[in-house]
């Protein structure tokens, strides 16, 4: 098959599988729908069906008369092999990817923040298992695991309370584990899938309960000597400002975290991931002093991202979380404060877009992470899990 | 030949070449001094005559039994054959390299202000020619030029004076030009030779008549969409501040350049580029006046780091010009305010260093930019010039 004919073909498969993603259908359904030959199709269809993609089964709803019974085409059992998982502070998403690294299903379950790590760990577990069911995989069929945490993740420091968790996961599954900040496999997967797909550089800033983020760079994801690399939130805005978690003050998060937007609007009652997922967003954003406080928190944001362009100096900044979800007039405030203080080189092909992927990045990028078959992880040593060595008592 | 070998056998012929510096010797020494086989030493010997690098000749001292007459092995003459120029505001610097990627040769000239371009590339072109007969080489010989030039640089938007003088250097060479930010190139220079030798990340900060810097991340120097990585001098520190020649305001440049630096201690008079190069200097700091200007310009350079180290977070920061010259106190005051400012993961394991290389650095990381030989350089595509075409009158 010369080149031409080759990608053809792969661009009819991609066809034909993107259609079955959506649920098995028969045969006569995906002519129609690729418009395609019944003789393309059913080559392909056996192409599939050989390598284990697809798999036929008879069609419940339809009466078999005589020559071929009616089947449907769907993707194949144990097709699914790779998982993704990301914490957060209150729940957790899970992602499968399938042999040909594309996304098959997502879950989400969320749980207390009081809940034990040990317990977050099951609850990893369990949703895992169901999503299993649901496309029907089994767990032995499960090749790796990424897995996305809060926080800076550096080689041999992921903070023990994860670890708990991780290692819960680890045990169950049997497969290798790989772990990475959350926020910085968010930007990796809107870099290969999302809003800056494509792109040699970008810069990736997540406003949410905390505030992230995540570089590509030259081509690489970017970790730092410390794994603390794109970690904004910890920028300082303010040195006479209050006091942060991380001991110092006047930090960027302090000022452009959801809950503090919230709060600085005497909202303090509502329920900020509520407000990030959307859910009451647009009830919030109708309050003129959280559009203010939004508006306050992306001038900030802004002044902190200008003085990372003149480190970096990147076009494409991708902005996620509230940002994303808030709506194009505060993307315009952030854009417009950073634009003002970057060289005029940078300002005038500077690109500010939101996030493509929405919430499931972080699970999305941790499969990415265990198929390291982005170039953009090109040289990127993926942090492999070992489990904790228990001591016998 | 697998990379593990590749780099083996490189190590091995630095090796040889090191102690081939030291003067001739004999094949017999070279296997006793270098502990190689040999066949080994044969064939490092062998390829490095046939590129012209080494050269043998009967050995005077050892009478010629029977078998192979005895010989010494020592560097070819003409060896030098690599040029990196920097030109700066008001000089410039040439440097020689030889075969084996080493510096053979440095010189300085200085020249007005007021110099015209093309008679900048002449000067360069002369220090090139007297600094060619010192180290007998023909220009005819040189196959390579690497340039520095003040400024940020970018494929395609080499400033048009610049140009000028570049055009000059590169029709008297007649080899290959290449083009890059002097800073940027320094800041190559002391990640191959100098302070931050090793290390696979760096930030080098540069304050002398303007600040610049650059920044070598995960083993790669990086130049940025625009050319304009490392910009530091062009972060603002103060919104309400004094207006900067980039046109915004501000700048961190405004108050941590020599100049500024001098005049906010009163001394408008005095030569910035004499103090930067250590001429005056200590006069100039026994000064309080000046002490406590150039303290006040680390705190704010320090605070600009630690935003650009929150983005990169790498943990060995080289400083080069003033806060390498002043001494020990003025880079505490800097490495103090950077500390205070980052995470505490990244502040335990930070180290602030003085460049080792001092001025030449710039014209160093020239002859490093055109070998492209550093594992530094790995993706990394100079800048070719070519030679501006005139209009026939």
């Amino acid at each position: 098959m010369d080149n031409r004919a080759h990608f053809l073909r792969l661009a009819h498969t991609e066809r034909i599988v993107g259609l079955l993603r959506q649920g098995p259908v028969s045969r006569a359904e995906l002519q129609a729908r690729t418009g395609l030959s019944r003789a393309t199709v059913s080559a392909i269809v056996a192409e599939l069906r050989r390598d284990g993609v697809v798999a036929a089964r008879p069609d419940p709803h339809e009466r078999t008369g005589p020559g071929r019974p009616a089947e449907l085409i769907g993707l194949a059992d144990r097709n699914a092999r790779t998982v993704g998982v990301a914490f957060y502070r209150d729940g957790l998403r899970v992602a499968l990817g399938d042999a040909l690294h594309q996304i098959v299903g997502v879950a989400e379950r969320p749980f207390a923040r009081s809940t034990g790590w040990a317990e977050r760990g099951a609850v990893a577990v369990e949703t895992l298992r169901e999503l299993c069911v649901e496309y029907e995989v089994t767990l032995a069929g499960v090749d790796g695991v990424g897995v996305g945490v809060v926080g800076p993740v550096a080689p041999g420091r992921l903070a023990g309370r994860w670890r708990v968790a991780v290692d819960r996961l680890a045990e169950a599954v049997g497969a290798p584990v790989y772990v990475d900040n959350n926020v910085r496999l968010a930007a990796l997967a809107e870099t290969i899938w999302g809003a800056a797909a494509g792109h040699d550089s970008a810069l990736y800033l997540h406003v949410g309960e905390g505030v992230g983020g995540g570089l590509v760079l030259g081509g690489r994801l970017y970790r730092g000597d410390s794994g603390a690399a794109g970690e904004f939130g910890h920028v300082t805005v303010d040195p006479d400002g209050p006091r942060c978690h991380c001991s110092r003050r006047g930090c960027l998060e302090l000022y452009a975290n959801v809950p503090a937007i919230l709060s600085a609007a005497g909202r303090r009652g509502a329920r900020a991931r509520d407000i990030e997922a959307g859910y009451g967003l647009a009830e919030a954003l109708a309050d003129p002093a959280v559009d203010a406080a939004l508006r306050r928190a992306a001038e900030h944001a802004g002044t902190v991202v200008a003085a990372a362009l003149a480190t970096v100096d990147v076009h494409h900044v991708v902005v996620g979380g509230l940002f994303a979800a808030a709506g194009e007039h505060v993307r315009r405030t952030f854009a417009d404060t950073v634009r003002s203080r970057v060289l005029a080189s940078v300002a005038e092909r500077l690109r500010v877009v939101p996030a493509a992927l929405g919430a499931p990045g972080g699970a999305l990028g941790a499969v990415a992470l265990v198929h390291h078959s982005s170039p953009l992880l090109t040289g990127y040593e993926p942090l492999r899990h070992s489990i904790t060595e228990r001591r016998t008592t």
